[in-house]
């Protein structure tokens, strides 16, 4: 049986290292802030600010919400953001995706000011990833995977890493992130033929294709590390993952479960960005720059 | 004996269609300009650049000039920069690199204007590239290796393509523009184990790895297409590419040529690019934007 990867060890190894640098800002009169912008109440993006204040409760990092019903018009919205960009005392912001299908993606995201950029939307934080530069941060659940790897001792480097998932969000940017820590990296997807091989003959394998239980038994083989990237509500009306963890745990060394291991750091990731910005903002106050 | 893949029937393919767009922009009182900025005079940037003026002639494109000594301070070169910059008459600007080492090259090409971008060296035109939108071009040695492709006929879509090079010159750009074409792409460079053998694995291999002919026998297997990006100065002094032609020929199908593939289309695109920016500040002026 397979060694289960939890996210938990890992929040509890970055929380207290969070807890003191908060301590440090709010001893400089800096209160590190998240702002919550969120269209609608859907049950997703609900039970996810329900985890992010919690958790940012816990760290000491304060909480404001923008919150719209679901026929708010686009300019209005824009607005909100254009206001947060302007608010000294905003850190980061956390915009719900997707939004309605309304609204131009694009236009309304990139609004956002790239220091207060903490879950990687914009293109200035995708520009700072793909060429390795400090600009802006990477999105979140990207660097929750890397957080696992290291929290555990995976090093990349040298590794045959398959990636299921080309997104903006997963894919595209984690592929980005391993090729860094020197990782061979093959990024499947829907035209790709013959995954479960691809998968099969790596040694890291990271499942974000948002589709339940699709990675079964064929896609695996002993000793690899699997990283399960998705949140899906199962048949049973359980969530669970991209991977079929059943099938997986019989035969890989190392694997993450769902509910508990990728999402459950990603959410550390992002207060981990917004305390990083609140520092940042702090060095510009210091040095005169807004 | 594999097919040679040259790069002149798809110069000489592009060629007649720039001609007409750069007739039409001069019948509307547009020529289209390229800036070229030059430090030193390294044998393979005159090389190159002798390449680009003679072509520029053949399709009517103007050249404005900006060289330097190898002392030139940098703020000498960054206000060079501005000046292209701020001048209506240029469309693009070629920035030979590597600078000399004294330079911040990240502060000298930071500097241009995306819009002018045509080779894909700021951070703007790489965002672009990698999150699928048209702000700036894409590098043109990554661009070339596509439209070899796409004049011969070979599809990436559900291909397996492996690169050798993670560069922004041309590794991470080439990836991202095959995903795009969802191609299923592995990134190899020198902390890969087993290169070779993810080389024999693919349908298409695309070798940029800076070192003449280091893609032996070892590399190829039957049917693959090879695309050789490396321009080397052999043992014996003449130009060769990263792969070992006389082995591969016996082996692949089809095969770019150094010299004559994929560097005589890389001329072809950055014209192309300069074309494509007059066409835009074209539209822009009508629109009254600057």
């Amino acid at each position: 049986m397979a060694e289960i990867l939890r996210g938990k060890p890992v929040l509890e190894y970055m929380r207290p290292q969070l807890q003191k640098d908060v301590c440090e800002l709010k001893s400089n009169g800096i209160t590190p802030v998240l702002a919550i912008v969120r269209v609608g109440d859907r049950g997703d993006d609900m039970a996810y600010e329900h985890s992010v204040v919690s958790h940012c409760d816990t760290i000491g990092v304060g909480i404001k919400k923008y919150t719209y019903s679901e026929d708010v018009k686009q300019d209005e919205l824009i607005a909100g953001i254009r206001t947060i960009n302007n608010d000294g005392s905003v850190h980061g912001t956390l915009i719900f995706r997707p939004l309605p299908p309304q609204f131009d993606d694009n236009a309304v995201c990139g609004i956002l000011a790239p220091q207060k950029d903490v879950d990687g939307i914009t293109k200035s934080s995708l520009a700072g990833v793909f060429t390795d530069s400090t600009v802006g941060y990477a999105p979140c659940t990207a660097q929750a995977c890397m957080e696992i790897l290291d929290y555990y001792g995976i090093d990349p480097r040298g590794k045959n890493v398959t990636i299921i998932g080309r997104s903006l969000v997963v894919g595209k940017p984690l592929s980005m992130m391993l090729l860094k820590r020197h990782a061979t990296v093959t990024i499947c997807h829907t035209k790709t033929k013959d995954i479960s091989s691809l998968c099969r003959e790596a040694e890291i394998v990271i499942v974000a294709a948002g589709h339940a239980n699709i990675a079964d038994k064929n896609y695996f083989s002993p000793g690899q590390v699997v990283i399960d990237v998705g949140i899906n509500v199962g048949a049973d009306g359980k969530l669970c993952g991209d991977v079929n963890f059943r099938d997986a745990e019989n035969i890989v060394s190392r694997i993450t479960p769902v509910p508990g291991g990728v999402g459950t750091v990603t959410t550390a990731v992002l207060i981990k960005h917004v305390v990083e910005a609140a520092k940042q903002a702090s060095i510009n106050k210091i040095q005169g720059k807004f």
